[in-house]
């Protein structure tokens, strides 16, 4: 090892990771080449001063990685090759020109995470999604789920959500409905029917970071309406369809995510008009719609519309198992046509054990059972939010009040990052996500999103009381710095 | 209603559906308005010189799109708006951009079908996988299996396959794997990362029409390269390398869809060579190499890659169930990085019902005693299939003859068009997908693709004997063809 590795004692990042992530590098820009025995681990603590463990711990991330290997009573030897070395596939080069992708936030361990807008493990109802595997592996007709279906959905399933969107008025004479991998999975699906590269959509802003990274990833332009605490700003729709041409609007009505806020009645009717008027597809992304904890529900915008521009996504991932990927989008026929042969590209058809266990889950009355308990334990969780926020956070801190679905969006007094108190908000064990995984074209950098279904109320309360302990203390430190610091006069 | 529509009851498709298609189009053109009542079935039929029943079935037909409604005793009325009315979204011209789709081959009823490659559906093991999904079912983390989770697949099961692909020497050091909804959309994850729209890509001639559906899909260039018995010309690769410049290619080692050539030991170093010498990226997908019947197993391309540009595609929809959509991708660490960001994007993770299910009835042991039967089943299929073509195709047809895998590709003598026959197939009880399907650039009329292993042995030998017979028939009219007609001297 030609290269000794300088630690940083001071740093955050704990000291084997650290190591690990210099001989990485070593690794894979050749410095340490295919075959090199690195010095043994209590070698190389005492060159660095550092515990035998520390190293022993870099060593073991290493052959994690398949990028050294061990042999008792040899020593460890470099595996991998550099990232570029010699004849073959350069594969940074050809990776290079894609698009990024999203990023997750990992929290620590032990830290209460608003982070995932994700429905309460907890509440499960176990037995019942047992009773209904159980019901569909007793059926005459399980060699036909288990084999190859058709990329429309798993039919029996498709025939009652289509028979139950049109007793709903959700679906037209003129509608027709194919079963995705999720709400995801049907974006996904809309822009590859509907979108070249360089194309503009008109999405929220903030919006969904999934969303984003799906449109960005297909080259598209964004172009933000923002979003206020009554949904998206209608008044600027006209103004966005005529000078932007987007080939279509991706809208949240109810519950949009990250906001929380809920279009009401009278702007879903703007709306429509300005859409109709232009004519620009509305993708209506309701994956929330059916939590709603308080209030009365509204039409949603497919079945207040009348021209047959809107489209509808729904999914199971929100109100029952969000690890069984099914959702569905109900739109007019040939939209839907299209849309199912590029669900055959893109995977063929949806699972078809997990479609047949909804349909059993749902056709049973277990779904509308869960959903009220869902809905009591939601009331439960959002009501805990809005009052801890309240018994929380400093006078100047601002956040919206939904009245159902996953997520609040919390506003802090200026001049407060959201992002950058968020390494402190770690070390104290609470994580949120901030604004500006959500931004379009607007970062606040005051705003992060509070995803509450997950918790359990007292979880909820000691992590915003966390929160709030956070936010004073650094109210006060900033208060302090803006005094002028006697040497700067 | 003003056009009356006029029939061909000489044609082949049923008068119902001509019907049917008739109204359908002049409801779409706005000929027939929404609101306007349409003759009584016994008025039509009277009208047409048709049976009331099939008017009534055109009537069904229509109804169940939406386009009609009846009420008891008041008729028929349109419901539907014609297909550009009014202002609001032109679908038709949003949709036309697109590129076109796959299509599938509807075969009539009672039809022995070669056209589809899939398992025998009476080969599942319905019991095992009962036993396999109990197990899950009282599993102690059942719940995290129904919680969202990771874009690069159900852990315990990632694990598992890594582990699997390391001891067989599949995966490297620099290697990693991620699950997806089988090798469809493992395929489609690669075009995502690698691709741009006018980027091109090499590929077998024939080739899967799942592939050329998607790639085409994606704006790509498609340059085929001739697949002989022995598998994809090797001899070709360095000149289409250079000429070409694709950004990957794509090659069935084992069993190819649709001709079921393998390639030899020597033609994959040769093809490797070649890769690494042009820095092309060698996608291997081998969704059938588990499934040799007959002859001694190869080493796979990414088993001999020694570069690091070998990606390994495989999937458990062909030796076990398709239904369940679950198939990995296994390769240099930095593109399934990047795969896992792109199936992020395009479905969140695979379903985790499935994939819980599947590393239980591999982990049991019950899929390699699964596979035990199903190699059993597929030799004595296999058997069956190159028996009757021996036994029924006229000399000048020649066949493949895999050594494993679902496909046979058989060449009609000449002047025989695969493609012409598929009618008189279809009337006569066999169907099966002719050569165009999967033609890239070469376009051999006489090939078609038989896929046996849907089907018992001796419905293959009464479907091939039905084959043979056609052949025989349209050969012998086609040679009373040549002979000169006396008025054309």
């Amino acid at each position: 090892m030609e290269t000794r590795p300088i630690l940083d004692q001071t740093s955050d990042v704990p000291l084997y990771r650290q190591l690990y992530a210099q001989l990485s590098q070593q690794i894979h820009s050749g410095k340490l080449a295919r075959g090199e025995r690195l010095p043994a681990t209590r070698e190389l603590a005492g060159l660095l001063g550092l515990n035998r463990t520390t190293v022993s711990a870099a060593y073991e991330m290493l052959e994690a990685e398949g990028l050294i290997m061990g042999h008792v009573g040899k020593g460890s030897y470099v595996t991998a090759e550099p990232a570029s070395a010699g004849q073959g596939v350069d594969w940074s080069t050809l990776l290079d020109r894609g698009a990024p992708g999203v990023h997750g936030v990992g929290p620590a361990r032990q830290v209460i995470s608003f982070a995932t807008s994700r429905p309460s493990r907890a509440l499960f109802p176990l037995d019942e999604f047992r009773a209904s595997c159980e019901a569909v592996l007793a059926r005459h007709d399980l060699a036909d789920i288990l084999q190859l279906g058709s990329p429309a959905g798993y039919e029996p399933l498709r025939r009652y959500l289509l028979e139950d969107a049109r007793l709903q008025n959700l679906a037209g004479p003129g509608d027709d409905l194919i079963i995705t991998n999720g709400c995801q999975q049907a974006l996904d699906l809309i822009g590859r029917v509907l979108l070249r590269p360089g194309d503009t959509v008109a999405v929220e802003d903030p919006v969904y970071t999934g969303l984003k990274a799906l449109l960005v990833g297909m080259g598209s332009q964004l172009t933000g309406i923002p979003v206020t605490s009554e949904g998206i700003d209608v008044g600027q729709l006209q103004r966005v369809f005529e000078r932007e041409r987007p080939r279509f609007l991706v809208v949240t009505s109810n519950f949009q995510n990250p906001t929380g806020a809920t279009l009401p009645a009278a702007s879903r009717r703007v709306l429509l008009d300005a859409a109709r008027a232009a004519g620009v597809p509305v993708i209506e992304n309701d994956a929330y719609g059916e939590l709603r904890y308080f209030g009365a529900p509204l039409p949603s915008l497919k079945q207040l519309d009348e021209s047959g521009g809107a489209v509808l996504l729904r999914s199971f991932s929100k109100v029952s198992f969000p690890g069984l990927r099914v959702g569905w989008a109900v739109g007019p026929k040939p939209l839907i046509d299209r849309l199912r042969l590029a669900k055959e590209a893109a995977d063929l058809h949806t699972d078809q054990l997990s479609q047949a266990v909804l349909l059993e889950f749902a056709e049973s009355g277990r779904l509308e059972a869960h959903r009220a308990r869902v809905l009591g334990a939601g009331a439960e969780r959002l009501a805990a939010t809005l009052d801890a926020l309240s018994d929380s956070l400093p006078t100047g801190a601002r956040w919206t009040r939904p009245e159902g679905g996953m997520n609040v969006w919390v506003r802090l007094p200026e001049p407060l990052d959201a992002g950058e108190l968020l390494p402190r908000a770690h070390r104290e064990g609470v994580a949120y996500l901030p604004g500006r995984y959500f931004a379009v074209s607007r970062h606040e950098p005051g705003a992060l999103r509070l995803s509450f279904a997950g918790l359990l109320p007292e979880e909820i309360r000691e992590g915003i009381a966390i929160l709030g302990r956070i936010v004073l203390g650094e109210l006060e430190s900033a208060a302090q710095n803006l005094e002028p610091a006697p040497a700067m006069v």
